[in-house]
This record gives structure tokens, C-alpha cells and sequence, in this order.
């Protein structure tokens, strides 16, 4: 049993801010920036695509509501939402969730955020096809 | 009119892979990994704190089918979704955005995830609570 599963069934503690019958929101532990907050499924899932899509609402409309109260009564002057899906995407608890991270200006905090080009057109467009074939198979 | 108003419009072009009609997904020009695409509602709203819940819902069901569609046709070993609100958190485009980022096992990209940690757990929970005033107010 992994960690976050562990504190769904209170099995060890988490410091939570929301709950309701499907999800928790919790403070993350190693905060990239100080109200990093947690939301999860209750029921056992891994990568974004593994649930039905009606638990995927339900957990970005509570990442919405903290985003709010990030902005509001942590004065954020911005937010970043962000889900790993899988090893390669850096995700480290094989159990999805969704950071819900403050921002504030000048808070020192840098994505790397380190664009790239394609090298032709063509290549884009060969890349965009092979996306179009995933959503309709 | 911003870049994705204008694109929204058929002023300008892109390399559009979904449409529906509330929803266009189309190729970042600058990737992160060749692949990157974003996902954007057609009603104008910058922030995630925007528009109303299902408007938040449905272009996250579409950033899930992109991310399925990543993973299946360009065989990603993972996937990066994030959404920035605010210039503080990195938002380059005035106009709400998912980013949906395939990724590669040994891709070479790092997003410095700098974790930092609390001075105490008094301090935490003092975050905690505010975010849950926030919620409730």
C-alpha cells in the first residue's frame, strides 16, 4: 500500500484541508512552494487516463476550489496545477493526484520551463497525426 | 485579441489535432517534448477560477484523451499535465490553457521539482487553515 493510500485509511497522518465521499486534499510535505496542496481519488488509480472521466471532474473541480483559496486567503498572486502521469513524467506516488501549488512574485521558484522547436513544419504536423489516430482508436 | 482568441478565430493558423465545440486542442510551437499540446476552452477565461465547473470539466476530459493518445500513437512513457495561472506562475497567454506533455524515458528534460520543507508542523497547519477559510468563505 502506498503512501497516500495509507492516509486515505488514516493509516498514517496527513494535514487535510478538504474531504468529501470521493477525494482528499492535504498539504504536500516537501512543498516546491510553501500551500502545496494534495488532491486525490479515493479509489485506487495510477495515471489520469485510469479512472472514468467523472471522477477526473470531480478531482480538477476541488483543484479548482483550492486554487481559489490559494489566491484568496494565501494571497497567491498565481497557481500552478500540475499532474505526473508515470515514472518519465517525474511522478513519484503511483497513486494519481494533482498539485495545487501557490505562486507569488519573486518567490525564487523557476520550472525550467525549457521550450523546444520542431525542425520543420512537416515534422509538427507528422507528430499531430499520430496524436489524431490515438483519440479516434 | 490574444494568440489563442486569434486562433480561436481562424485569424491565424495551428496545427489543431481535437475540436469540439466548446474545446480546440492544437501543437505548442515552442514544446517542451516534441508533442506538446494545449488544450483550450473557446469561451474567453483566463484563470482555472474562470469559468464555471463544467467548462473546467470538459477540457480536462480532453487533456485525459490527449494524454491517452500520447501514450497510445507516440507511445510516451508518460505525461506531463499542467495549467499556470497568473504571470507569478508562469503564464505566458492571458487566455486559459492546459499543457499536455508526452514524455520519454531519458527525454532530458527536468522541471526542477525543488522541494523545500516546513519550519514546523504549527507552521503547516497554519497554512492549512488558511486554505480551508478560504474554502468555506
Amino acid at each position: 500500500m502506498n503512501i497516500f493510500e495509507k492516509i486515505i485509511n488514516r493509516e498514517i497522518p496527513a494535514t487535510i484541508v478538504y474531504e468529501d465521499e470521493d477525494t482528499i486534499a492535504f498539504m504536500d510535505m516537501g512543498p516546491i512552494i510553501k500551500g502545496h496542496t494534495l488532491v486525490i481519488p479515493k479509489t485506487c488509480c495510477n495515471l489520469i487516463t485510469d479512472p472514468p472521466d467523472d471522477v477526473v471532474c470531480k478531482l480538477m473541480i476541488v483543484a479548482k476550489r483550492i486554487a481559489a483559496a490559494q489566491m484568496k486567503t494565501l494571497e497567491a498572486d498565481g497557481v500552478n496545477i500540475m499532474q505526473n502521469n508515470g515514472k518519465a513524467a517525474g511522478q513519484e506516488v503511483p497513486h494519481l493526484h494533482i498539485h495545487v501549488i501557490p505562486r507569488f512574485k519573486n518567490d525564487g521558484h523557476q520550472w525550467n520551463w525549457a521550450a523546444k522547436s520542431y525542425d520543420s513544419s512537416t515534422e509538427m504536423e507528422a507528430f499531430a497525426e499520430k496524436i489524431r489516430e490515438g483519440l479516434i482508436t
